[in-house]
């Protein structure tokens, strides 16, 4: 496929104001007296989820990967609608589904059951409301601001690392990840910019940076507390751990438990700076 | 597969008091001072759409779906979420998508994009605003009410036939269906029950005669001449046409240009009957 025809069809798209296109950050829409959060997230049987994954933990992932997004904008999820193809376990999928949106108080809005042969996809729109305003975004960290990330990282990796090597060992999270609602929510007030770490610690720290045009400095003995022994380079690079990665200002470590990871720098010749020179080797996963 | 614990697993979700479940009604949702409309299609290469079919009426039948549900409801378009896999021809995905959302000045709010080996498969949400309350559900319908039509049948089912044998008729109503979203906004405020014509006449009026416990006389010789010379039997079974079905008073044909097919009943043994009998065969198309 030739790339650049399609990223130009891409940009001829009437976007609503409030849209950042296919594929990337949740749309915010103002309503009334409401402002509506709204993101979709799409999971592929042999890319997002693997071929023996139990159809329980299928929905889990599809339902809280996509909460995680509204976790980010601060907001209060309203409900959802899943698409969702039949002929696995279909039973196990709807046991799981039933567990998420009771795990965090959402009602199921909609959706829709496809039957057909081979690898599944499922579907998943949430829909949000704000709680502040504005709605935090990935753009608005500035230079003098602290980075903070929400909790550990390389527990989905270690999970996953579990699940192929038979280990036994514990892989609920990455089995099971927990969208940091409570914790949007609480920040939401206070910072400069916010998205959830879906991609791998450097990669979305990244994406923040160039939304923002600015550099983040990232400080490596910061992190390696919040990441598996000996595996902090691993932990950074690393996908589906689904915490929140803010800029704002000096104390919001204190007061909401995250941790003080980096600063905002003015933008330099690099998006990401770790000890102050660009991380080596690739930044994170990115799916096709 | 065990469809009973699947169906009894279903209805343990916790449901929004608007949502109609997996795979029916669009959901309605009341927000602040609106009421909001959701709804969810997906459609997978193969079943819903042809293997050799054009990108752009795939993106444009995909986005044409989910406004028909819209349409069904009053509403006013908001925008979509669409996911879609790449992988074929994406340039001409995003060309029927611009065209689609033009067609109807609908923007696009977000949504996804995958990459995977294999028969494709598509997503789309449509949200939009209630125009008058009560919204128009499939429940509604009571004795003494006509049946009304929006449009023509059978033209799909012509479109498609003229594809499959290459004999170059005009397939557009096929690959472009055409959402009645002004037409639904017009009866909304005057109909007991309203609903898109996607699986077939007789199908769907099953459908709202089983939702408002009631039974619905169709005269055939009324849709006659809504139908191709010959072919009545197929096109009143044959889905895809996206013409409204409407329930309510007399006088809207000639008001709204529809066309008055039958009446509703008291509940009798059948949920439809085709000039006082229960029509013969299967009642239309059910995809899997």
């Amino acid at each position: 496929m030739n790339e650049i025809p399609f990223i130009e069809a891409l940009r001829s798209l009437p976007l609503h104001p409030g849209s950042r296109g296919l594929a990337d950050d949740a749309a915010v829409v103002n309503m009334g007296g409401e402002t509506i959060i709204l993101t979709h997230d799409t999971l592929v049987e042999g890319v997002h989820v693997r071929e023996d994954e139990d159809a329980a933990d299928t929905a889990w992932k599809l339902v809280a990967v996509n909460l995680s997004d509204l976790a980010a904008k601060g907001a209060k999820p309203l409900g959802v609608l899943v698409s969702h193809m039949l002929g696995g376990d279909d039973t196990r999928f709807i046991y799981g589904l039933r567990e998420v949106l009771g795990a965090y108080d959402v009602s199921l809005l909609g959706g829709d059951t496809v039957r057909a042969e081979g690898r599944r996809v499922w579907g998943c729109t949430a829909i949000g409301t704000a709680t502040h305003a504005p709605v935090p975004a990935r753009s608005g960290a500035k230079p003098g601001d602290v980075l903070y990330i929400g909790g550990r990282i390389g527990e989905a990796m270690l999970g996953l690392e579990a699940l192929r090597n038979g280990s036994g060992d514990d892989s609920l999270a990455y089995r099971r990840p927990r969208p940091q609602l409570e914790l949007g929510r609480r920040l939401a007030p206070q910072v400069t910019a916010m998205m959830d770490v879906s991609d791998g610690l450097l990669l979305d720290a990244a994406r923040m940076a160039d939304a923002s045009g600015r550099t983040i400095a990232i400080d490596a003995a910061l992190v390696a507390p919040l990441a598996p022994p000996g595996r902090l380079d691993d932990a950074m690079r690393w996908g589906d751990d689904y915490v929140l990665l803010a800029a704002g200002p000096e104390g919001l470590d204190r007061e909401h438990g995250v941790t003080r990871i980096g600063t905002i720098e003015t933008r330099g010749e690099h998006s990401v700076l770790l000890d102050n020179a660009p991380p080596e080797g690739s930044l994170g996963y990115t799916h096709g």
